[in-house]
């Protein structure tokens, strides 16, 4: 996008990470020209894969300096297109943050780099009898300084919240290449205003988070898993509220609609999941403690309040290896949908009760403009992950029939009291529809925090908004 | 404070709230010129009280327009000051904003108005078998926007957390007098920055926090309470962290040394609580849930974590009285010290095991300063609220022995890894201590977002920073 990146910059660049560390071959600049959300390409000028916070400080002076956009990449999982370099630039990989500093069994806190691995975190701290919860789909892969950017959740947020939960202190590069610590390593900070809580889902617009303090909780020992077969998606869904209007809280309350379920099935070879044409979706519902008669006791209460609703035979996973299977297509549905044609995946949310009128409300929208729409999600958080399938229209950003589709759809989920997302973040693809929930009043307001952290404008430029 | 408000602009402000909503006579100035901070009085020159969102719009647009200071007023039951207007000018007081506007049972969500009192919103809530936590020590005169202003904890927050993590989305006066709400009604939300955490906490100089959304939980059916003596002070602060590293989360943890603890049973009469002299401290520890035999098992199993600690005979709570007094020991600690000379309660936060360090430092600094000291409070959370005694010095602020005081424990809070405070806020009184914590750039960052949210710094000047 016409920035120019003088010989002489690469050569301080080059000083900064060592040669091995600077690409500017196409293959790596293709490489990290995209991430997971569609089929979009733009080409950085240059890669840099830094080491330690002190060389993402010395890099952002120049940038700063030189006006230089800057795109901070962890994992390239993300789908609002957050690690898509736009602008051109230079694209900051913290991949070689890999480091896992301190598991504080003392204090149950964890200080990490952020180019670390979100699963690879999890087991660390689970060795150790403790838990970090937030576990989106590709915790396999994502990293937790991506995680930090988009606010992630996953299946257990229901119980356990989101990152924002878990944070205590960031370490951050701002834009001008200052180096700060935003909170304190403990559980309760009243000390000025929480620019800890203002770094996370800030999409890496306003700094990179190189270090981060989580907060963890000990490890519950049990956990007990069921799978409930509903005859209608709207009772599916409905019955989600009615859960925890019953009193209980479980710890992942997962909905796929049989389409979504189908396709799925097929894709992981699933013998062990019944899954036939009398069902419209499963609940997955898991409830986790301490105290295996507790947990049984909570399941036949939920069992209990689903009663009233149209339900085939409710599955218990008996051991592991069911539950793997059980979670398999649930974890899958993303990666199965998408090789069938599926090509957006939207994070839409709302209240709870409003599932049903969410949901009806899509499939209305698909008859109408004929597409075809499968869901799944986190149904206990109201977050519905929602894609579309039309011939001929492998992405949607750019294309005005889609864009017009999806106005439709996001317009039902503001009415219905809900956002146009609730884990992804709006990055690239999102920010065209960020008006219809935001007022321009609030969006003033954040660009005036974007200015106040960026004056030159140089990170991530053009996410969330222009 | 040279503050001129002219007749002209009384004038429109009684056209705004009416003749019986405009305070100016000396009494009411007085009542509103000071909170439960100190002994600090500043006069505003004007007392305002309006009914509505729209009216405290009205009010501060013309305060904009006229660069009138308005200290945002909620209970006044504040301990850092915030509420008092040392700029003179205009007090807002959001009492008649006092109606709770939607209980919605289906999403486990409450909508209130934000001069609602904390108890009476958790009471109401609780009739539907819902449960708001928050539930600082004032709850029975505090408000929900001052809870919101200062991030409000109290006993419950171990277990279920601060304001902060109940709160969904707010509508917010901003002092230029535009009207916002800062996020949705949904429990996930990654839609731009968070404008809502941003405002929790942010002491009534960011807006006017005038309705507010929170998730709520369902009421646990079952609580369980006990009191553990210790014979020494370390030995009650390290079995704090020994409890959670054991895999337990009480719903409460709660410390009260001896001498807090004294004071307190004298004051409030207690004949029920053992209080012997061989007794350094106590921890009051709850734990709640769905399943009486599940807490019991957990009681037990952290009586057995606290074996190895020089403990007496502990003390089971048999019933709601018992429980009560056993509460109202805790809970009148600060009013009791308070009465017989201790001054100022700090608010003191540390990650947990560095609590013994944190008590012992303040010991050795009360012996070398010659002050007497008590200490009580969150010691689940490593939240410790420290109270000074030193005679012919009723207040802290101003002071300069009494400030080199506090800024040698303060100094120490940071270095064990915590901060100034925990739950209370900086508001004035704790604003000189604040470089301590923060570096001049977090500050810079701070004051940059406070202009954009307040170019004319009306809204609360001279409160967290200068």
């Amino acid at each position: 996008m016409g920035v120019t990146i003088t010989l002489e910059v690469l050569e301080q660049f080059t000083k900064i990470v060592g040669d091995n560390y600077i690409l500017t071959d196409n293959e790596s600049l293709a490489q990290y020209g995209k991430d997971e959300t569609e089929r979009l390409l733009y080409l950085p000028q240059v890669v840099l894969r830094p080491a330690t916070t002190e060389e993402i400080s010395a890099i952002l002076r120049i940038c700063n300096d030189q006006k230089i956009p800057v795109t901070p990449r962890a994992a390239g999982t993300g789908l609002s297109g957050g690690a898509i370099p736009t602008h051109g630039g230079v694209v900051l990989s913290i991949d070689r943050l890999n480091k896992i500093i301190d598991i504080d069994e003392k204090n149950l806190q964890v200080t990490t780099e952020t180019g670390v691995i979100t699963e690879v975190l999890q087991d660390a701290v689970k060795e150790k009898g403790l838990f970090y919860p937030p576990d989106p789909s590709s915790k396999g892969s994502c990293f937790i300084g991506g995680n930090i950017a988009e606010n992630s959740g996953g299946p257990k947020a229901v119980k356990y919240g989101k990152v924002k939960d878990y944070v205590l202190n960031l370490e951050v590069v701002l834009p001008t290449g200052e180096i700060i610590w935003t909170g304190a390593n403990v559980l309760k900070n009243s000390t000025g205003y929480n620019l800890t809580q203002l770094m996370v889902g800030s999409e890496g617009t306003l700094g990179i988070v190189t270090k981060a303090v989580f907060k963890l909780i000990p490890y519950p020992k049990h956990d007990m898993l069921m799978l409930v077969p509903f005859h209608s998606l709207e009772g599916a869904s409905a019955a989600v509220s009615a859960i925890f209007r019953a009193g209980f809280t479980p710890s992942c309350l997962e909905l796929t609609e049989i389409d979504a379920l189908k396709i799925t099935s097929d894709f992981v070879g699933n013998t062990t999941v019944p899954v036939d044409d009398t069902i419209a979706a499963h609940l997955i519902i898991e409830v986790d403690g301490n105290d295996p008669e507790a947990l049984m006791k909570d399941m036949e209460g939920i069992a209990t309040a689903l009663e009233p609703f149209d339900i085939g035979e409710i599955f218990f996973a008996e051991d592991t290896t069911q539950k793997e299977e059980l979670w398999k297509i649930r974890r899958r549905a993303a990666e199965a949908v998408k090789v069938v044609g599926y090509t957006i995946e939207e994070d839409t949310v709302v209240p709870r009760a409003e599932l049903p009128a969410l949901i009806n409300g899509m499939k209305e929208l698909g008859k109408k403009h004929d597409f075809k729409v499968v869901c799944y999600g986190h149904a206990g958080d109201g977050n519905i992950h929602v894609r579309i399938n039309k011939e001929g229209f492998p992405n949607s950003y750019g294309h005005p029939e889609m864009e017009s589709i999806l106005t439709e759809l996001f317009k039902l989920v503001v009415e219905l009291g809900g956002t146009i997302s609730g884990e992804h973040g709006i990055g690239l693809t999102q920010k065209e529809y960020l008006l219809l929930k935001l007022d321009p009043i609030q969006l003033s307001l954040m660009r005036g925090i974007k200015k106040v952290f960026d004056p030159n404008n140089i990170l991530n430029p053009g996410k969330i908004f222009d």
